[in-house]
């Protein structure tokens, strides 16, 4: 199988030569991933700077391409113009720290893989917990699951997978599950600093992360040491609202509006 | 009413002073917005930078807080560190370009009102279509009727508005109505060059539309000259995908784990 491996942690990130070392002996694997790190970059795409792209060594080796540009970026600019023909598969991770509830949106790891649904080919986003010792060789592994669904699952054109697997030793999972996208959410405060010459400067911290309770939520499974398996899509229509407010008639309400 | 003002084409944008102009007379504004263009950074947030808020003054009276950061930054920032209380509500724009189909994922516009709906405030984005010459007027007039719809129509917890108005003049608008977002997208290219070094960089450009035709989407209401509202939400859970998965029993065919 061709795949295209990319992430939002750079191209040196430990999780993304995790999966490369899962998966080389398997699979035709081409690396595209940003230069520097991406996190929290969402959907963004570079319009206004010119991107460049680097190769990368490792050991002596063609590791990969490194992109001066987001997920997304790297993404199209894969399957665009340096895979030809396009991969069968794309996979964005292993994200270091999960991806779960609202911060979704927040992910350039999602948006990678959402990218990829994009332009038509099965996509898929991995992450894993933030525990003291970084360890991606189970996720790693599991990535070879994550393919044989994208393969076989006949998902519907549009619909990406968003995998997380919890921040425990692999003896501890309890198991996998599909789940939706729960509202979890982290609470941020800003942290108010002034610089040396007195000029005020903010950053951003102190999250406090807000559980959704509902068993069948993404972060709540996860709590349980399962892994969660979540088909997105990129449609934001809220359906039930726009059928509601087609049937309250809110439009018939608005006054003139030349 | 007091409204929180923002966009991501920057605080000095013709869209945004427009807004203002329109709503001045008649509400409490408060304009937080970025300090440069940030078109198509999406759901962005700034984490590993410091973010400084600055005031800005137009002809010699205070205008609004200029911040070094994403539409997503400016929200947060606004509605945590600036105003106390929040804002009864949130705008964001009006964009010059609209903002339909896949292409509302890339929208700095959309992530602002995403932002605010995060934090339980009733926001929308608003974006014209771009034409020759540019005339904010009508769509400012128009942001009145967002407000009334905002206020009016008990829109569920963590819906926003996406309006567009179509690129003609006032009297061609042909009505307004409740759409879906569709799957139009725009079909890149990149533009590859070298620079004076020799080195090799690309241009994202060449941007084709790719419609679809449904009538009730976004994109084919605005060409039929309809202003168009759609309630948007931060749930990607592909629930179709989802239950017909869990009725496939796609986990069952997984291997060992282990």
């Amino acid at each position: 199988m061709k795949i295209l491996l990319t992430n939002d942690d750079g191209i040196h990130a430990p999780g993304l030569f995790a999966l490369h070392e899962a998966l080389k002996s398997h699979h035709d694997l081409h690396i595209v991933a940003p230069e520097a790190e991406m996190s929290a970059v969402g959907h963004a795409i570079t319009l206004v700077d010119p991107i460049r792209v680097k190769t990368v060594h490792k050991n002596g080796d063609f590791f990969g391409y490194a992109v001066s540009g987001t997920p997304a970026d790297c993404v199209k600019i894969a399957v665009q113009e340096i895979l030809e023909p396009p991969p069968d598969i794309i996979l964005s991770g292993i994200n270091w720290g999960n991806n779960v509830g609202v911060n979704i949106l927040y992910s350039g790891t999602v948006s990678a893989a959402t990218e990829g649904v994009f332009l038509g080919i099965p996509s898929a986003a991995i992450s894993i917990g933030i525990q003291k010792k970084p360890d991606f060789s189970f996720a790693a592994r599991f990535s070879r699951q994550v393919i044989r669904i994208l393969m076989e699952s006949g998902l519907k054109d549009g619909t990406a997978l968003n995998v997380n697997i919890p921040p425990v030793s692999p003896e501890m999972i309890s198991g996998v599950c599909l789940a939706r996208q729960g509202t979890s959410r982290f609470e941020e405060r800003f942290e108010r600093r002034r610089d040396p010459r007195g000029n005020v400067y903010y950053w951003l911290s102190g999250e406090t992360f807000i559980e959704n309770g509902n068993p069948d939520n993404d972060s709540a499974a996860l709590k349980q040491n399962k892994i969660t398996i979540t088909p997105i899509h990129y449609d934001l229509t809220a359906e039930g609202e726009l059928s509601r407010l087609k049937a309250a008639r809110v439009l018939d309400k608005l006054g003139d509006i030349s």
